[in-house]
């Protein structure tokens, strides 16, 4: 069996990954020679999970990474598998109040990854697309999503609409972005376990989505401008989501 | 004296220029033979402002605008011309409570172009960047910003701090976006005239630049990746400003 790896360095990225998935994480490296507090935390943390770190010299770093911005910390993790839906529904069990993100035919993969992106830093269990017509997990999107493709699975199904229904059934809300709603993001409760879904560039939700939709809402349209770009419109509704859920504590 | 004129087209597009900006619109031009009741609003919009509107054939929409969806409404309208610093402080005294989005160095076209359509859809009142060493208003960023350029105004100023203090002492409060503050965006007012700042790509906010700001705070940041997407950043702040502000009422 093929194992595919990834490397991931600095160390907001890979202290995040030994909070959240430690198990993903096959070799971890520090800088020799580099000991301050965040780093001896990495490694703090490291030891607890019975994980070995190596020290190397700097310039190996460099020899690896070329210019990135590593700060001292790389480490080598297991590729993320892409998930089925059924990998969606079954992790929906672990998950207290899961927030997913669904885009309903977004076919820029700079889109994708952006999104992909913020929904990582917000805390979403997955993001939900289609297999057809729509952008996949291709190179570039990995780029834009700069990491996130590692750690935020990506799940392309064949028939969106029934996904959605599984995950109602599941017991999710199924909350639409829609500028002709009449009720705005902060209207509804984002609070228990949600699938947010957007249309793609220019076209919104189509139909049938549209009419999986236990809510809609609509997002700021005060100017000129017909639509906001697909990946804004997911960080406003995500942004909403962590506020109401005080995912992020003060 | 040479005045430039662009085309806008489209009912929602149209629409709001007549209510904000009606001065601005030359010539306005509905598809005859249409006689829904959005294009009935815009005639009567238009002729409570004294403006006058032709009625011309379908085929010279076509022959105007190919295949764009203009929704039987097309405008000519003056070109934005670049704001000043002092026309920004000019325009402050109309404004009640005066929302403006401030980038410190963004660099990408795209970013800039998103930030713009993005601050139109929030109701800033302008966005203001610095001449040096970040994008400033080209096709492309026209391009992206899909119209929003020609109503909201950009600021290119040669000193970003010096015009963060003019702001400052004009009564706004100064409101940078930075990973490591203390406070969320929904722990800090931004219902009176703010500035929102954010720094460019990866670098963040320029050392001057954050200490101009009377307050910081953070955005959702709870995953492997070590920031957002600055249009995305810009986004989520402009949301959260908009939600507290009721500026789209429920």
């Amino acid at each position: 069996m093929k194992r595919s790896v990834e490397t991931i360095y600095g160390l907001h990225a890979v202290r995040a990954l030994l909070l959240r998935r430690p198990e993903r994480i096959l070799r971890l490296r520090l800088a020799a020679g580099r000991d301050d507090p965040r780093i001896r935390e990495v490694a703090e943390l490291a030891s607890r999970r019975g994980l070995p770190t190596e020290r190397v010299a700097a310039r190996e770093f460099e020899q690896l990474l070329g210019a990135a911005v590593h700060q001292g910390v790389m480490a080598e993790i297991s590729v993320l598998p892409p998930w089925t839906e059924n990998d969606l529904l079954a992790a929906l069990a672990g998950a207290p109040h899961p927030l997913v993100l669904a885009l309903d035919g977004v076919q820029d993969p700079h889109n994708l990854g952006a999104c992909l992106r913020t929904a990582d830093a917000c805390g979403a269990l997955a993001l939900l697309v289609p297999k057809d017509r729509a952008a996949q997990l291709t190179p570039t999107v990995r780029k834009v999503a700069v990491g996130a493709a590692e750690t935020t699975p990506l799940v392309a199904v064949t028939n969106l609409v029934r996904s959605l229904a599984l995950l109602k059934h599941a017991g999710l809300w199924v909350v639409g972005a829609d500028s002709q709603a009449k009720q705005r993001a902060q209207d509804v409760d984002l609070r228990t376990g949600t699938v947010l879904v957007l249309g793609g560039e220019g076209e919104g939700l189509r139909r049938l989505t549209r009419q999986s939709c236990d809510f809609l809402v609509r997002l700021p349209q005060l100017g000129a401008v017909e639509s906001l770009n697909v990946s804004v419109a997911a960080g406003m509704l995500l942004y909403e989501a962590v506020r109401q859920r005080g995912t992020d504590p003060a």
